[in-house]
């Protein structure tokens, strides 16, 4: 069986989606441009062409029959993608056309590429660290500005950069700490204790800021959840419309339930939040309502903010039960239905008793802070961050301020300045396992443990921030990462 | 307002479909390595680039920020598509990317391009006539290999080849009869009335094969209709499923019906067929179902083939009315629960009596001739083809037969051999306008008319004939036909 570090053989794949005016042919290769010469007429044979050179012709099959005119786009060895010859065919956008060049390529000795194996061959060889080609997988899937940020920054090798400076610190006090244990009959110190603790201490910042900067970049990847809760009729569909706004389109069920969790994306300043539309919360015998429910709690769980829809008319609205690391907002809505002369005209900006209405900067103070329970909270310390705002979703009075409010929840500051945030689960999961060791190793040197206890600390730590970049790996676990990508990539 | 047919400014547009590993967004126009420039950062500006290079390079915007890493590909004036100086950036497939690379092409003075925009300033150009670019939205349209050989013979320019010869001839004859009508008080005939006739005869045969391959060229282009009918469960879902095989997939509700009518395509040897799996026949007082055998019957009325399903115990289903353009093919369905003990087995080569089953060739022969019934009917003269076939639906009998007999009526011979086959319907309709121009010529030479008639007859076939290149036309019906494209071509 081959493997997908083997690439002595030519790769063929679509690098475009179907449905475009015109799509590109990727193939790459130590054969890719002989291969090509098979199907290509052109001027002249692509074997004759230069290293990024454009050349126009036709794509013909071995009956003689005229596939398509297109432009063959000559990239040559190590000056591709790849590393390795490689020819971009652009042809017209046709679903036949592309599967005709696939079948004449293939006929011609390329292979179908896997998923990945364009960027997998850049990995293996040497021009991209592995976090940088997971990053390419990130770049793509990235819609939002703050989303294509911190790929952006992994992908052009910030992160490798700073892995690679935490990783030579460590290398540097294992290499003086197994002098020592050449020497260990001699009981001398080549590593300064205290220089090593202080280093170690530097190390383990480094990776708690990152592993810390996940819950971040993870929203920003996948979106920020927000779940809509309340009874029925308090008007959580008409909310997730009007938030939903310009991006309604895009309302769709979320698989595999029935029509009662609807969701909805709006990109608020760069950041996407995902707002998950829940079955009204009500006491029922009803089987299929109580299903409904179970599902809304699970929305409610998966979610990073928590709005929990209320009418001026019930105000002794159950208190829903969030976790810690939640974002809970508490609206009251359809304060156009209110006798309080005021509300509907002053858009959130005046101050006034409890249930207390934030504006903007107020918000963002407190949302900032995050695990701070403000002044305005009615519900103690049990939530993240919490506030009360009112509303009308129908006449559109105080959604300007909750957009506000939704994305003064994510800070973006760093990713604006270039630090580099993890979006990662496997990054995350790496950072951790550093910080585990990191943690044993700063045990051991301040229990006086021998040498070599320390040095097994310090190593698992490189071995840790190692995977990161793809230094230290496996067949498996890059057969994995690359599989997660698009065919053509 | 400006009009699709200014071309001083420079556009922009995305080439490529969204979803793939890359994206190309495409510039052209008289500044657009200039606007490249402004926000490309390679080891040097494409200003200096040569025509058909590939220069790798960052995408940065306004306030240094990198978008992305992309290659660009310089084309200079004439030697592009559209005759003007062109850039095509490639960069990672987000959709993020490719707003941002169009926002920055626009802030440096771009515009963004409108549907077909490329193609039409490159018929503006002269680097193709109008039925060339047409082409292109079939090339890009087709799914199949027949109907991309018919738009690609048509790209080619065979098609335009042909109408020029018929043009030429015509301009001759006009110029010797606007001789004569200058000598018209001489009475002197410069045109040769026989030769005369003979061309217009001959011009006549070539407009009447191109009008009458419409049909063909039209099936292959949209696929061609079939509707499956018969009684409630008389097995009509499961022969849509078995007919469309791997493309089950692709089965989806047609728009604006409620679920009663659904559609597959099937890809039969290159060509595509489009089966839609009609609500059942019967007599009922029920207001729905009737709204749904409406449906039914405009499903019949619109299809080129109509497969009417019974079971054989029901031998007195009724007869369904079919135009005489149609093919009627009758399917005695669920021959396994049948007491005949070969019908399982022989798969359609036994010789039985009424109904009779057809072998391929039987089949063959008449749907080739088409227009004559055969002895095999017991309908009569009313359908223009039809057969009797025995299958099983559900156990794959005689279904091979059925894909051959369906295959079958769709000639692509022709095709085949690099004949032009008319598959636009703006097309058709020109020369249909061409031949009832040229009926009134021969008209008028046969009555002796005088030169000025037919000259004013003549003057109009070759209109007709010019509409289809685009020597002949207005902004009108160029803007109309470029709005048919998509953005990016």
């Amino acid at each position: 069986m081959t493997t997908i570090l083997e690439h002595d053989d030519t790769i063929v794949a679509p690098a475009t989606a179907e449905g475009g005016a015109m799509c590109v042919v990727r193939i790459s290769g130590r054969r890719a441009i002989e291969i090509c010469d098979a199907m290509f007429r052109g001027r002249r044979p692509l074997g004759e062409a230069k290293t990024h050179t454009l050349h126009y012709g036709e794509i013909v099959d071995r009956d003689g029959r005229t596939i398509d005119d297109v432009v063959a786009a000559v990239f040559r060895s190590p000056h591709s993608y790849t590393g390795d010859d490689t020819v971009e065919i652009s042809a017209h956008g046709s679903r036949y056309i592309v599967s005709e060049i696939i079948r004449l390529a293939i006929t011609a000795g390329a292979r179908m590429a896997r998923a990945g194996e364009f960027t997998s061959r850049a990995f293996l060889a040497g021009r991209l660290d592995l976090s940088q080609a997971e990053a390419v997988a990130d770049i793509i899937a990235s819609d939002s500005r703050w989303s294509h940020a911190v790929a952006s920054t992994q992908m052009r090798g910030g992160y490798s950069d700073m892995l690679r400076e935490l990783r030579d610190k460590l290398l540097h006090l294992t290499s003086l700490l197994e002098l020592e244990l050449d020497f260990s009959e001699e009981d001398v110190e080549f590593a300064d204790r205290k220089e090593l603790r202080d280093i170690l201490c530097d190390v383990q910042r480094q990776t708690r800021n990152l592993a810390g900067s996940f819950a971040l970049g993870n929203a920003l990847k996948e979106g920020v959840g927000v779940a809509i809760v309340g009874r029925p009729n308090a008007g959580k569909s008409t909310l997730l419309n009007r938030l939903a706004g310009d991006d309604r389109a895009m309302v769709s069920d979320i698989a595999g339930t029935t029509r009662d969790t609807i969701e909805a994306t709006a990109n608020i300043d760069g950041v996407v939040f995902r707002f998950i539309d829940t079955a009204g919360l009500r006491i029922t015998d009803d089987r299929l309502e109580q299903m409904g429910m179970a599902r809304t709690r699970d929305a409610i769980a998966k979610a990073r903010i928590v709005l929990h829809l209320i009418t001026p008319d019930d105000p002794a609205e159950e208190i829903i039960s969030t976790a810690l690391s939640q974002t809970y907002i508490r609206l009251i809505n359809k304060i156009d239905l209110c006798s309080d002369a005021d509300a509907p005209a002053t858009n959130n900006e005046h101050t006034g008793d409890s249930p207390v209405s934030l504006a903007a900067n107020s918000n963002r103070n407190m949302c900032d802070t995050q695990v701070a329970p403000t002044a305005e909270t009615d519900r103690g310390a049990e939530n993240a961050a919490q506030s009360t705002m009112r509303i009308s979703a129908k006449y559109d009075i105080g959604i300007d301020d909750l957009r506000r409010l939704l994305r003064s929840t994510v800070a973006t500051e760093a990713v604006a300045g270039g630090s580099i945030v993890v979006s990662n689960l496997r990054h995350y999961e790496a950072l951790t396992r550093a910080d585990e060791s990191l943690a044993r190793a700063l045990d051991a040197l301040d229990n006086g443990l021998p040498a070599d206890l320390l040095s097994e600390d310090i190593r698992q730590v490189l071995h840790a921030l190692g995977e990161i970049t793809g230094e230290i790996t496996t067949d498996d676990i890059l057969a994995s990462i690359f599989s997660k990508f698009c065919i053509g990539k």
